[in-house]
């Protein structure tokens, strides 16, 4: 059932003991998602617990180290920019059935939770808690702050994509004025610092670039073996997929990632007027409108030709 | 004379077959204030030329497309983004000693004007002209706006540095609740999209990167024998200053690009703390706290060692 800001601030005040759900392989809107509502229950006093599948990447520590939360036997159970259920990796089986509260800002929501706010327009999950925030009249500290920023820039680019909405930098602005944030370091942080490693890794891409449909599709693969060979993890290749819309031509972007069992990840980027929700969606996935993503099996030059059909039709 | 909005809407008003003044080696700033200026000095009825010493960069078309106006015997001279009258190349000796305004947000411009508009803690001139419109109650067009936007997005590489203010962000907030504009597009041009010689050239910088002073300085210095090597366009080298402090170790970054005359285009990036202008005016050269430049001449070997030494005693 969807829910308003009334009724979500009503069970937000009535929490006990909650426990919050990021989804797995975090990125910086559920991180600030999960940590800025965090921040939000304690000055309702209110304890919690941020919960995730995977560990916290390294650069995310700014928001992560205040803490998870203590051990404890949870009342209230909600999620933040989890989609579906399935994205919660192994906290699926434990808490996927008896979400109290989900908030999100995926299209793709599966109505999961037995309440649900959602903001489709919002561009980070992470935009919606501030407006949440701002509407409970909760006070907004300078971690919780910082922490929703991070989700909101992450998710845009840097308010570069067309999700970027006009509250996204009102909020940004508003923040701008209220707290002594080095909000440029942070950007660094999420956005331009890299290993050499990683460096070499981008540069290599170019040449592993796969054009196909005329160059209006555009394939970087990068399977196990490549990855040895690279000396990368897998999480290392996380910030690919924006490279493979960099290509003056491109249309679409894939990136694909062999997991070592087999399954390939594919995550899908729109340079601009392809839906590559719908794309992924085809293939049992979801996303956003320009940014979206799947997970397959099989041959991965038969998945390649499969994708390519698909980008293929939407494109017409 | 430094003057304000009021007198400088007179002078707008007042003016008469306007002459607008952009910099060498133009970037979207300058190009985004040419134009929204003419724009907006066409809605008070005064036709106006945008002049630029060097040729507009075909990215830019979407801007320059209406056409940089009619030749006539400017009767009003106007500079916009131009800190020095050395920055106006050519046009220097025709316009440098008579500019009636200058409207600028360099902290270090000259003042060589009659009357200067500055707003150093603008994040770009397009700012200042935004606001100044505001000020007057001028109609700020579609194309206008869609200028003025580009020169704050490019100036602040998308709303990431530290020069972003608050009024940046709100400014753009307006623009999307106002306009119908795809700014996602532009951004997209702006920062993303690259041709694959482009993107092969930014492959290679990583292996070029000269660390110094315990990977705090990274010095990248492209030669005109490594551009022809590599197939490639001085103009080209543009987007190359922000990786030099990609590099999770730096703190300052340096590009060296020599000019056909052997003349050393030197720019400075700052990751977080040093203000690289102050080192860049020791040099003769000047720009921002974090992104400036300066011209220099000599071996490039003992350039680059005058550098980190300046580097060196700001990083103390």
């Amino acid at each position: 059932m969807y829910i308003d800001f009334e009724e979500t601030s009503k069970i937000l005040k009535n929490a006990k003991d909650a426990v919050i759900i990021t989804h797995q392989s975090p990125d910086g809107d559920c991180v600030g998602a999960g940590f800025g509502l965090k921040d939000i229950l304690s000055e309702l006093g209110i304890r919690s617990r941020v919960v995730c599948s995977d560990p916290f990447p390294k650069r995310y520590d700014f928001i992560t180290s205040i803490g998870a939360g203590e051990e404890f036997e949870p009342q209230t159970i909600i999620s933040v920019d989890v989609a579906d259920t399935q994205l919660m990796g192994k906290y699926e089986k434990i808490y996927g059935d008896r979400v109290d509260l989900c908030i999100d800002h995926h299209v793709s929501n599966k109505n999961y939770a037995k309440k649900t706010l959602l903001n489709a327009d919002a561009a980070a999950a992470c935009e919606v808690i501030y407006d949440l925030a701002k509407y409970m009249g909760v006070n907004i500290t300078r971690h919780c702050a910082m922490s929703l920023y991070t989700g909101m820039a992450t998710d845009t680019g840097c308010f570069k994509y067309e999700c970027t909405t006009a509250r996204t930098h009102e909020i940004a602005a508003e923040m701008k004025r209220t707290y002594d944030i080095n909000f440029a370091k942070i950007n660094r942080c999420m956005f331009d610092v890299k290993s050499k490693g990683k460096m070499r890794l981008e540069a290599r891409a170019v040449d592993l670039f796969e054009e196909r449909l005329d160059g209006k599709l555009v394939i970087l693969a990068v399977t196990q073996k490549m990855m040895k060979e690279l000396g990368v993890e897998i999480e290392e290749l996380e910030g690919l997929a924006p490279l493979t819309i960099q290509l003056e031509t491109a249309e679409v972007g894939i990136l694909i990632r062999e997991k070592a069992d087999g399954e390939l990840k594919c995550s899908f980027r729109s340079a601009d007027k392809v839906d590559v929700s719908e794309i992924a969606q085809t293939m049992g996935g979801g996303g956003h409108v320009k940014a979206a993503g799947c997970k397959m099996r099989g041959d991965i030059e038969y998945v390649k030709d499969c994708l390519t059909e698909a980008v293929r039709k939407a494109l017409v």
